[in-house]
């Protein structure tokens, strides 16, 4: 027993076991994470010729669907490995998903972040109670060092995105959105490391399997597109793009298999289009949204996606931004 | 007939008659209006030791409260003087919700506007096909000019707020938040004209006698407060204050007859703690409120009214601003 959490995860194909472990997400994350509201606008249905309807994760505990994948990781310990704790590597959403997760579960949080992190996101990190640890770049890798501390520390190490559990937990965004939009035709999921739309297309698999399902990354940072194009794991070392959650360097060994599985395509969007449709959210829809966050809504508003006449759900997956960015005068 | 809207109100203190008036204003809502989402927080309910609802019309149909009255009184109209069209005076919200609600219900529509008006007013106006009518301030006032159009072309003048019918569908955003989050025992809510405050003190007495209503201006606008303690009308010339939507100079007679008769008491807050609840709603809520908008909120969270241990409403008034005033480098 390393107190590593054991992946134990159902093959990529079989959709059944995933969808088995969607409903018990599900189940734990009644209640306590926000049902977020689907926000439909007139303007964006009159500019695309689409129904549109936003899942707004940004509107989540925390400001990000991040909550539910770390908030169900942890629920699925057992007590001992709970109460003994847990650890995760990032400097961005995930950290913050963990730390206020695991403290609401009564777990102690180490969180690994770069010690170059902008002073807010470690005070962010604090304000839910975990202890930071500063990784050393030079030494050893970011998550090595999380896996060390979880080895010496016995600690459950909480993966970004790569973990059955988290993808379940992100799963239930989507789950909510089919229940609330009915039936859609189109499903626009921003993809980073591939824990949202892993979660997402199983999702739309159990409610919706006509639903097609297209993910959408920063043009800089388009690994998943090579990937999903060339079938094998493309990696890209930090992809220079302002969507920070879309930097990871590649999908993970379970997230691209259940996208090559299940996802009917996927595209890209130059940053120049995340900014103008973060700056339209906020002046016609009065919400914020980070630039990961309107990765699908981008590909959308500039015609990436053809959706004509189709019923289209949108995954906003976040708001944690500079507020300094939605100024026009920037 | 001058096709100006008769007033033809009840009596303030006829209570029934005006919910009557309320709950027919509603029926003609329906469909129309956004149901706007009343929106908690628990970091919120934490720091004020109360549990809070937002009553979020920022996320109203062009960005604010005023579409409701706005479309009430257009509704309100004979078909005849509908289809001769409408006019208003107003430079913020009033306008675009007059220019909004006439050009879905068929009426042509003219805004007088003063020729200083910032562009993107001008545009947002036009957007919504109005007619744009410049006043010339040394000659006459902007309200005379709208009256003067009104006579010489046959239009029916809507009032920003002094009218039954404004107050009647300003009402129903308080009513819905009465209806989803349950009784309240105060209700905070932001003070220009008074039109919105009349109507949301008459949707209390309606649907929650018990609720306090409290209503909030900005320091430097203070006349409603100051009205409301003297017991006499009390105006301010042109209010120095970035709550845009409560420079108006004075409450309206018929507005401060409702609000002497049902408000609770009224306070104010400064600028500087309107600024720092937009910037907390936007980094905390993702969500973009204006100065105006902000008034209740500002007044709970700086403990101007004490509500601890209370279920509090707030109602958000609207999300119109320069985003770049959220941005905390400004």
């Amino acid at each position: 027993m390393t107190g590593v959490l054991r992946p134990d995860a159902p093959a990529a194909g079989d959709a059944a076991a995933w969808i088995h472990r969607l409903g018990e997400a599900r189940a734990r994350l009644a209640g306590v994470a926000h049902r977020t509201p689907v926000v439909t606008s007139r303007t964006l249905d009159a500019d695309t010729g689409a129904q549109v309807f936003l899942k707004c994760e940004n509107l989540q505990r925390m400001g990000a669907f991040k909550f539910r994948g770390a908030w169900n990781a942890i629920a699925c310990l057992t007590p001992a490995a709970r109460h003994r704790g847990v650890v995760a590597y990032s400097s961005g959403n995930h950290a913050q998903a963990v730390a206020l997760a695991a403290r609401e579960q009564g777990a102690p949080c180490v969180i690994v972040m770069p010690s170059t992190a902008p002073a807010v996101k470690l005070e962010a990190t604090r304000g839910y109670g975990a202890e930071l640890a500063f990784h050393d770049q030079a030494s050893e890798g970011r998550e090595e060092m999380a896996e060390r501390l979880a080895r010496e520390r016995r600690l459950s190490l909480i993966p970004p995105f790569d973990h059955p559990d988290v993808i379940a937990g992100q799963g239930s965004a989507a789950a909510e959105l089919f229940e609330d939009a009915g039936p859609l035709d189109l499903l626009l999921v921003p993809v980073g490391g591939g824990g949202l739309i892993s979660g997402s297309v199983l999702a739309a698999r159990a409610q919706c399997p006509s639903c097609r399902v297209i993910g959408v990354e920063p043009e800089a940072g388009d690994d998943g597109v090579r990937s999903f194009r060339s079938g094998t794991l493309v990696h890209i070392e930090a992809p220079n793009t302002i969507a920070d959650g879309a930097r990871t360097p590649s999908l993970g060994r379970l997230t691209f298999a259940i996208v090559r599985a299940y996802v009917s395509d996927m595209t890209t969007v130059p940053d120049a289009a995340l900014l103008d449709s973060m700056r339209w959210a906020a002046e016609r829809l009065k919400l914020v949204m980070e630039p990961t966050g309107v990765l699908g809504l981008a590909a959308l508003r500039t015609g990436k996606v053809e959706a004509h006449g189709l019923r289209v759900g949108v995954l906003i997956s976040g708001g944690n931004v500079d507020l300094a960015s939605l100024s026009p005068r920037n």
